[in-house]
């Protein structure tokens, strides 16, 4: 990961608080300055952890000046102790820092179905206080990981008015559990460029469609998804100020951080050797496009067909044709070579085939020859280590 | 397996082909006397297999004599060339037989995307009909198996008007690429009672619903899913002229033919070590209901903690939360222990659950508590042994 710039309006901290294991980086905050607005999308999990409910609830009732993220325990399936719990930490912390207990949301991400040990977040907030610096992003980047195995960040800087510099810095987290819907895993983005509410939820809402919510590891919605864009105005600029070329370039860049952070999730998947990319054309309509490319990306047989590096496209003709689309006019490509054109036979060389298929980055495109519409989405393989690292979770 | 009992007017035979596998029984035939009814269902899989589309057709306009079903290769994914391969063989088989072609019905099971070896069908038919004999029926379940580990195959008998019997004998295969949509895997079922059609399409389409249709092993529609239920009169009885009672321990047995070889699949799963049973119950609909369990029962980080024998009950909570059902009133039992209740706090005894986690057969049972709606259907666990046989299909 190279340096992740820091963004003028917010400090950062990240401390072990012992939540889950020892020695392990588990407990952030991220002071915004009080001239910061946020958008927050949230999970659509109906088993929503308390943390969610309450930084949903929070972050509708106030302007957020604090962050509290900790890894290791999600406060999921955890009742009313659950709530009470993260309120309780929510107040401790507003106490210190002088703001109101809505002014701070939390955001949890973890084991499920275990008590939050509050104590030892909450004995945690003076020296994360202390410590609050502009240039600790790698440091929050690493405390929120949990079966991630590298930190995941990214910094784009770009020059406005033909010579000042505004900066968008973003850090995310996932690596199992993952396919978010309408929100994503924890991932927070920020830019010291002001941006008013409403372009603020538009730009969240547009760039999450386009990043985490086209984005599968293992089919499985969080229960603590969350994703934050947070604009601090400490560059001095203001979003609606831009020229149109300038704000053409912002949007670029900010969809870019985006996308990265997704692939990112995607590439350090849960066991993950391959990242697959998954294109879907000439469907009659985008949901028939995502269902398409879900199947195929969700597919077990596909999946450790693609760990075996083996172009086995009958198991892809089978995941698309369980979701009963039409499939008469179908042709279909594995890194760009046709293996399926259901109008003549194949002809293929399998060898070359077979060769593109020892790279890490592979594609999978699909025309179903039968509309406009189309749809990508990022996905890994199933290997054994996905078995390992879920089946030894909680010994 | 128990020794299968022969219906008369069942005649078969099974043989080794050499299709994909030397020294493996590949290719199997039934035949039916002039006098027998067959209902049929298969895949709704859009991509279905070329013998998917002539036996459904074949099956509409002629009243069936002869099923030929080969394994090694599914003829899918095949196109114009596999359909051509299908009907060649039918065609050799009708002549042999003095049948007309759309007589014969072709099942096929085994890799998609590869051509048949036709040739080596054909030239076999004269072997089969010279092997015909109505005890052939464990040969065949032998014949039709893929990634199976054992046959399956059942047979029950009853007596009616208190004293003279009746015969059901069934056979199966499946066990990787199994979430049967309206259909199933390959099972043949034959009863030696006379069925007239009506009834004997209302049995198959009520206990496909109850028994093939309720299994899922990796959530994969197979494009060759097929299942026949074949009466042939061959005892003298009528289902019609059965009175109450036994027309009722008639269906009861039929039922319990489908649930076992639907089981038998499941028990066969592909790297399975557990047999899980899901129940959701207190769903506003069954529609519902089914969305739940086959959320839970596909949910590769359920299927890994049951591989684990680890109750992690939270994964179970968050599978069911994304399909965005109301969790309100939700309360869930693993192993009739209850693990959690949304209106009070946990206190089940983890190492009595953990000692219920040993057994080869687990259940998971969710009370959404919001309707009077349920579904009761069965799955696997996933394991690294799944990985091992999908990865290394093909090579």
């Amino acid at each position: 990961m190279k340096k992740l710039l820091s963004i003028k309006g917010i400090k950062l901290a990240a401390c072990e608080s012992g939540i889950r294991y020892p020695n392990k980086k588990d407990l952030a905050i991220i002071e915004l300055s009080p001239e910061s607005h946020i958008s927050a999308a949230f999970t659509q999990n109906t088993a929503c952890a308390a943390p969610v409910e309450i930084a949903r609830s929070h972050h509708s009732n106030a302007s957020t000046r604090l962050l509290i993220i900790n890894s290791g325990n999600a406060n999921a399936g955890t009742g009313r102790q659950g709530m009470e719990d993260a309120i309780s930490y929510c107040k401790k912390a507003s106490e210190l820092f002088a703001f109101k207990v809505e002014q701070v949301l939390p955001f949890s991400t973890g084991v499920i179905g275990e008590i939050l040990p509050v104590e030892r977040i909450s004995s945690s907030f003076k020296q994360l206080k202390d410590s609050l610096h502009e240039d600790n992003w790698q440091n929050v980047a690493e405390a929120i990981m949990t079966t991630d195995t590298k930190p995941k960040g990214i910094s784009k800087e770009m020059t406005i008015n033909g010579g000042e510099s505004i900066t968008i810095t973003g850090i995310a987290k996932g690596a199992g559990m993952i396919q978010p819907n309408m929100a994503t895993m924890l991932a927070f983005i920020a830019t010291d460029i002001s941006v008013n509410k409403d372009d603020l939820n538009k730009l969240l809402k547009t760039n999450i469609n386009e990043s985490f919510n086209r984005i599968t590891v293992d089919g499985e919605t969080s229960t603590n998804d969350a994703c934050v864009l947070i604009s601090t105005s400490g560059s001095g600029h203001k979003f609606s100020d831009l020229n149109k070329q300038d704000k053409e370039n912002f949007c670029y860049l900010l969809r870019e951080i985006f996308v990265y952070l997704a692939q990112s999730i995607v590439r350090d998947g849960e066991g993950a050797t391959k990242f697959i990319t998954v294109e879907v054309q000439g469907a009659q309509s985008k949901e028939q496009a995502d269902t398409v490319a879900y199947s195929i990306a969700n597919s077990p047989l596909v999946k450790t067909a693609f760990f075996a590096q083996d172009p086995n496209w009958g198991r892809i003709l089978s995941a698309a044709g369980k979701t009963q689309c039409d499939m008469g006019s179908l042709k279909m490509y594995i890194c760009d070579i046709c293996v399926y054109d259901s109008s003549t036979s194949n002809t293929y060389n399998e060898s070359t085939l077979q060769e593109l298929m020892l790279k890490t980055d592979v594609t999978i495109r699909l025309d179903l020859g039968c509309g406009k519409d189309g749809t990508r989405i990022w996905t890994t393989d199933l290997s054994y280590d996905y078995i390992k690292i879920n089946a030894e979770y909680r010994n």
